[in-house]
């Protein structure tokens, strides 16, 4: 018997992910579905089908058809008996009053920001840093929940913080200084970004993103000390954030000055050995490569990489040693699928690996 | 009366560019034109056009009249009797067989990458290293040339190297590390960038572009030793190059460590007031302001900003202070016009400065 | 002296592209500015700046200084006193509230739909059908105001009813067929077309478009009959509208049944010689050529071809000779600056050519 | 045991899309690669790898492992011997040369234009006019080849052939108007569809394009008389081709005349029911349905309806009424996929008919 899930916010386009990363999923299955109140009481092909008769449906894949008379409810009114767990896609404000009324009775997987900063959060990715999921404990005990709140980083961070853990792991890391170019899909589509402003153009601008991956970066690679406190990594992390005509994979640059001496043959080992117990066979949604290094000097490229591995790896290319930043170093880009491995289905793998942990149980 | 130049490579969009910048300039006139063996004997307008009837004229500026019914003669054959100067817009193979017979004659503004890292050849731009222009001697007395061999930088160094100019001057320079998002104008059209290769989509690496980079803004800043020799600034480079799909404007994202400690407030008047006794007053093609700094953090972007200034400032934006390089620096992203300040109209700045220092005279 | 215009819904693209249009009027001069509720009380830089300081002009030019601090008011309370005309540049519904109000005092000049549809109101591209302005009377009369309204076409119906007009005069229309491929810059900022839609793509529909075109050009091709009703031509027209991933620039393919036989010459002469008498010298706002006919079959192109002529030219190529639709013939390709001619400057011309003709007068 | 295929072309995006269509074919497996002499005695991943290391790999599907090392001869020196059919994705001049050679003793399934016209030779689109192979008899006879050529069509003929092919058979047709956006992937790479042509533009003409879909519709609608010509079929049709920034998918706008009555109902049917006994379940490579016809208007899209059914349905939207163009009419959109239906899965899919037909057999 598989586990019963609800998806909130299951007609924008992180929703729409999670409807085609849970359509067949082998432990879970999603039995109820919640909206905004324009869309509550709508099935759900009616919730997302505008009024001049366009269905807006915005994922590559299909709309899996056992979702489309499914009824949605208004998030606050989702019903929570018989549920196991609550998947959470939702914008912040909404997370920030939605999450905690799940989070009383149900883990609750939240690919938005609200709670991701609050000491007793920890934002999982599972071979990254799942021992951290440890503080969910202190969380139950410190909000009295039966539930818990457990988010995913901001997809910007995602695919730097896995790129980078096998490097903090090995050589230790010293500092980082990233440059994205990120995908259109991350804004959705409300207003999402505006074709005049990317067409033959760049944006140099993302609010607060830069300022999230430098946060959430320290937390993710930090340690748990005494089970009760994640202390940040001293790793000193600079970012600028940017927007370019892409519609999905976000593509980043890094210069990474390392704590110890490393051959490039050996970040290219620590990168490619990274995760390999982590994989399809002990978690449905877990890529077969955590990391894949491309030797050919052009790859990554958003369009041609990002679906890699069900969209789930991490796509590395161009190593090279770099001593500008530190007497030990190397740079490299990356590309990692926000709206698969950055949302969605990287949530999703958090719940398997919560699941195997005990966090979630069928009840 | 004008000096008379001819345009070698005047058929390529380097060419082009060239036509337009000199169409109505007040000092210089276009008397003659090269181009490959494939144009030689044609009228200008007929070696532009395809045998379908394409006119393969590829700037956004309309093909100048006065250039249509002139004839183009094979580059090693041009008649170099009764010219000034050459403009040259040829590729590095051709520059190299090309350039020393002009030069051996006539002054010769390059904007082809044959000659730059000769260590009795400047590259120049004008309010940032004019002084190196000094080396003309030591480089004419070296070759036996009556001309010389004047090359503009890579049009990725121009930007970087401008904005950097006023803080090496003003703070000194230690480190900078820096990400371009290059427009595929660049690349020209044979065989240029393939549609396929960016819509929807990045290309992590152009060949020798970072190289050029690297060794490019070493050299421009660098110290005039003696009056004989360029002695590169120690400052250390780090660029990572990328290709996007815009159409003109290189887009960069710079992080900096200065020598000294400098506020932001510093470090924009420092940028603005950079080379203010250099405007179309004292040079026709030169920007009203070497650089422009944005206070909105959504500028500068390519397609809104690129032709700010006639294409010849550089402008700079995001400017946010930055200690993960170095205990004082500085970050922020900046936009120079590859075509415009990154081609042709930068040499004919070049040239400018070099009649305005007697380099280049009326013969 | 100038006369003295309001423009309304100035924060939109539209109402920007009106501001740069009357910038240095040689006629007009913009002293009030109308905008929605959420502008008013600010200064015009203010209204469109967002809060995270993103300074919200979607136009190529820049932002005219003199209206950076001029007051927003709300359209419903824009003073008209001391004003001669009004330009409105506001969405359909607001248009139906507020142009009564302006209209019942002044000339006002509109590119919203909402009375184009009206007996009693002109559609007007003064070398098409100036004469229809006659009209005016009939409207002043019938609704009691002191002023009028008269719209300018959907930017769509614009170029083809150019490109119409002179094969109506000369060999008589039967039928059309029309596939337009339209820009991204009709459907402005709010929401506009979102990137996810035109990256890699075309969108099949455009609500109501398509009517709009059809009705449209049969009106402004009609005879005024008796000065008091116009009779739509006869003309049959078939739209398919569709969106594609430009930026500026309507570009039209029509397959066209003329009732008289005509050969190629005959066709791009009568395009060529129409609306000689109606140029900058008459007009300030006028093209030099009303349509601009290419030979090279690769043009026109939306990018390289939208602003020739100031953007008031309409671009015509590929003429054809084609009797699938009828015994007489042509088919050919065209392109319209959708937000120059088929927008502001559009209206500005309309105003220009209603000074002329006496409807529009100091007051 | 399958039947022994070699590719020739394999190096170009129409060559690797055949061996993507054939990695895991049930009856066909390709056992030899021929290429261009630049390609000659090289590994197939050697072959396709740039001297700066770029894998030219230019499909979506990842390259199928078991060719990498398979080695590639020159076009005119492929062994014949053992082979039981070749399929061709050489330029039209290469074709003319080579194809006689592979046909005199093999089926030759060609991509190629440079046999489509020629009086014995038919132009196959299984589901819509098998019958024709009947010409292949009169072929080998007339050209005293034991084998024979057999092209599919443009890949802008085929979407229009196969939506119209039902109209034709139910209806009959009189006339079409058709005015294409073609997708950049059809030019391939060398030199293919240049970046700085197609951002932000639409290209309105392609050579030859117009006069081939003109042609070749005629010819595929045609009567097999006698068996051994084609006369073909009188409808008249008029094409204007253009060019836009879109990745895979050609995308069409049609306007039709009937030669009876029809509802849209019944146009929806006709559509719907074509081709409906000719499915995986007989073809390998046969689209579940021919067409697919979408109610929603906003569909079908290029990006978001070209992968559907492998890329091998014909995507019809916007049905509506349609009589400029004659008494009894309809005008639809339609999509195919240029790469897939539209060159070698199509011919695939043709191969597979004829191995039915019996004219392709084990040797």
């Amino acid at each position: 018997m598989k586990l019963r899930c609800a998806v909130a916010g299951a007609t924008g386009i992180a929703g729409q992910q999670f409807l085609v990363a849970l359509q067949s999923h082998p432990w879970f299955e999603v039995v109820r579905l919640a909206g905004s109140e324009r869309s509550a009481g709508k099935t759900y092909r009616h919730a997302i089908t505008s009024p001049s008769g366009q269905i807006g449906w915005n994922v590559a894949e299909p709309m899996p058809s056992q979702f489309a008379e499914m009824a949605v409810v208004e998030g606050s009114k989702l019903d929570l008996s018989g549920l196991d767990l609550v998947f959470t896609a939702v914008e912040s404000d909404a997370a920030k009053a939605l999450e905690p009324i799940y989070a009383a009775e149900l883990p609750t997987i939240s690919t938005a920001s609200a709670f991701r900063y609050e000491t007793d959060v920890p934002i999982l990715i599972p071979a990254v840093n799942g021992d951290q999921s440890a503080l969910i404990r202190v969380q139950q005990e410190h909000r009295k929940w039966k539930g818990f709140v457990v988010p995913i980083p901001n997809c910007t961070t995602t695919g730097l913080a896995v790129a980078l853990a096998p490097l903090h792991q090995t050589f230790g890391l010293e500092k980082v200084i990233m440059t994205s170019m990120q995908a259109v899909s991350g804004a959705g589509r409300s207003p999402g970004v505006i074709a005049l402003d990317v067409i033959d153009n760049v944006i140099p601008y993302i609010p607060k993103e830069e300022e999230k991956v430098q946060t959430e970066v320290k937390k993710i690679l930090g340690k748990l000390v005494g089970g009760v406190v994640i202390e940040p990594d001293p790793v000193q992390v600079s970012a600028t954030c940017t927007r370019v005509g892409v519609l999905d994979g976000h593509f980043e640059t890094a210069t990474v000055a390392l704590s110890r001496p490393a051959t490039m043959d050996q970040v290219k080992a620590a990168m490619q050995t990274f995760g390999r117990d982590m994989t399809p066979a002990t978690h449905p949604s877990a890529p077969e490569r955590w990391i894949t290094v491309h030797d050919d000097p052009y790859r990554p490229q958003p369009r041609r990489d990002r679906d890699a591995d069900r969209g789930m790896t991490t796509s590395v290319g161009r190593l090279r040693e770099e001593t500008v930043l530190g007497p030990h170093g190397v740079k490299f880009v990356l590309l990692s699928h926000n709206t698969k491995m950055g949302a969605a289905m990287g949530a999703v793998l958090v719940a398997e690996d919560l699941l195997k942990r005990g966090f979630i149980k069928q009840r």
